[in-house]
């Protein structure tokens, strides 16, 4: 079980993120900002700054892996992984369906995810062993993933298209072309981490992205698979926390399975 | 002048389709629904069925164009123009960034645009003659497009590459090499008519999609050029309320410019 004290500080760093992101969510009105000193800049920086503290405060001994300030101490028991503003692209545009990711990792495996929305004030969690759980103004809701079995009924997301290179395309293409809503392109794109929040929750059966990082979606690990999904490579072996991942997550295992299979061939 | 009743009836109009929308976002978790009775296909005709009995009643001389059910007395002084669910594809998923659009016609030319996005409850209104407005929780506030007049500042969105055929992907392309966030692809997907919005509201300075109707443009038109913005085909002509229209709009004069040089040549 997962000591309870671990639960509530999650939550904690969650908290503490949120008025950071509001500050810095839809500013740069009128102006247009360089790189370094963009609003999405400052708030990545700012908010994985807070949570790094509030972590060597309370939990010295604990490993840190960052987006934005590195890796520390990452052979502890307890590492914390940190994506402070996941969805980047959502963010610059003024759209709430970008998210802060924070995962809790024991001995080398991913025991808490937490996807916050701090604008729509929309938080995922997944606790190994308790479940996944949708948190909103009209409170706390356990969440499954949806039965869907067939890729000919399946609604898929994928971040961007771009990101598909060197023949990766082709399988972006093979599936889109397969799935429930292959007349307007098969593929929902632009949704991040907020697409497979969307799958743990029931509206979204695939999603599959490639080049992902560890604070890409070490949080979401927890999340789909205590709703019921399951998520691996393209070639269906485990995620060891490696980088560069080409991810894969469904709704459930047998629609995995034939999802695989088209991968695999 | 508009008459300050159209005004009100217009976001009359977005009211009442609230409810509806509200009612069939997030429900089809757990089950796969088919197409025809799927959630967004029954907001979609309730929403325009609702929208067209209360013009019909209040203004039984004035024209409707309307997705779902078709077009009526289109050579009236006054129609309106009715896309309810923009953003299909965000609303299948649950993501709060389609919008109902409403767009009214004085003698072919658009004069007044709403989009309403129900969920976070954002609304969009576009006047001739007295600006383009962004309502909320926060208030009312006046809005205006970014002054950005290079490309490779611009930020850039589009509802997905999907839709760009024929050659129309290499003017997609060709432009995303060439806008500020080239690195991560160059153009920000996903977002439909809130890309539009978006862009109103000066967070985005370049939409570019292709194979628009009427209804999915004629309410933007309002909206983006009070605020500032430019919108045309792709070849620079004006819209006339054409059909499958290669549609641009962009922050401002200038940019539209630079941008209609790279498309044309």
């Amino acid at each position: 079980m997962i000591p309870a004290d671990l639960i509530a500080f999650a939550h904690h760093l969650a908290d503490i993120s949120e008025p950071i992101a509001q500050k810095y969510f839809r500013v740069n009105n009128g102006e247009v900002a360089k790189e370094d000193d963009s609003p999405v800049t400052k708030a990545d920086r700012e908010i994985e700054k807070v949570m790094r503290q509030a972590i060597e405060q309370k939990f010295p001994n604990h490993g840190i892996i960052g987006e934005e300030f590195g890796n520390k101490n990452i052979d502890a028991e307890y590492v914390w992984v940190l994506d402070p503003i996941d969805g980047t692209s959502s963010f610059i545009i003024g759209r709430a369906i970008f998210g802060t990711l924070i995962a809790l990792i024991h001995n080398k495996k991913p025991i808490l995810g937490i996807m916050n929305q701090p604008i729509a004030k929309e938080r995922w969690i997944g606790i190994n062993n308790q479940g996944s759980f949708f948190i909103s103004s009209a409170g706390t809701t356990k969440i499954t993933t949806r039965n869907c079995q067939e890729i000919s009924d399946a609604v898929m997301c994928s971040a961007s298209s771009f990101y598909f290179q060197n023949g990766e395309e082709k399988v972006l293409q093979d599936l889109s072309s397969l799935t429930k809503y292959q007349k307007i392109g098969g593929v929902i794109y632009g949704g991040d981490c907020y697409s497979y929040a969307s799958l743990a929750s029931g509206f979204v059966d695939i999603v599959i992205d490639t080049g992902l990082k560890i604070y890409d979606y070490a949080a979401l690990i927890p999340i789909i698979e205590n709703a019921g999904g399951v998520v691996s490579d393209w070639q269906g072996n485990d995620l060891e926390l490696k980088s560069d991942v080409q991810f894969i997550a469904c709704a459930n295992k047998e629609l995995h399975q034939k999802v695989l299979k088209e991968i695999v061939g």
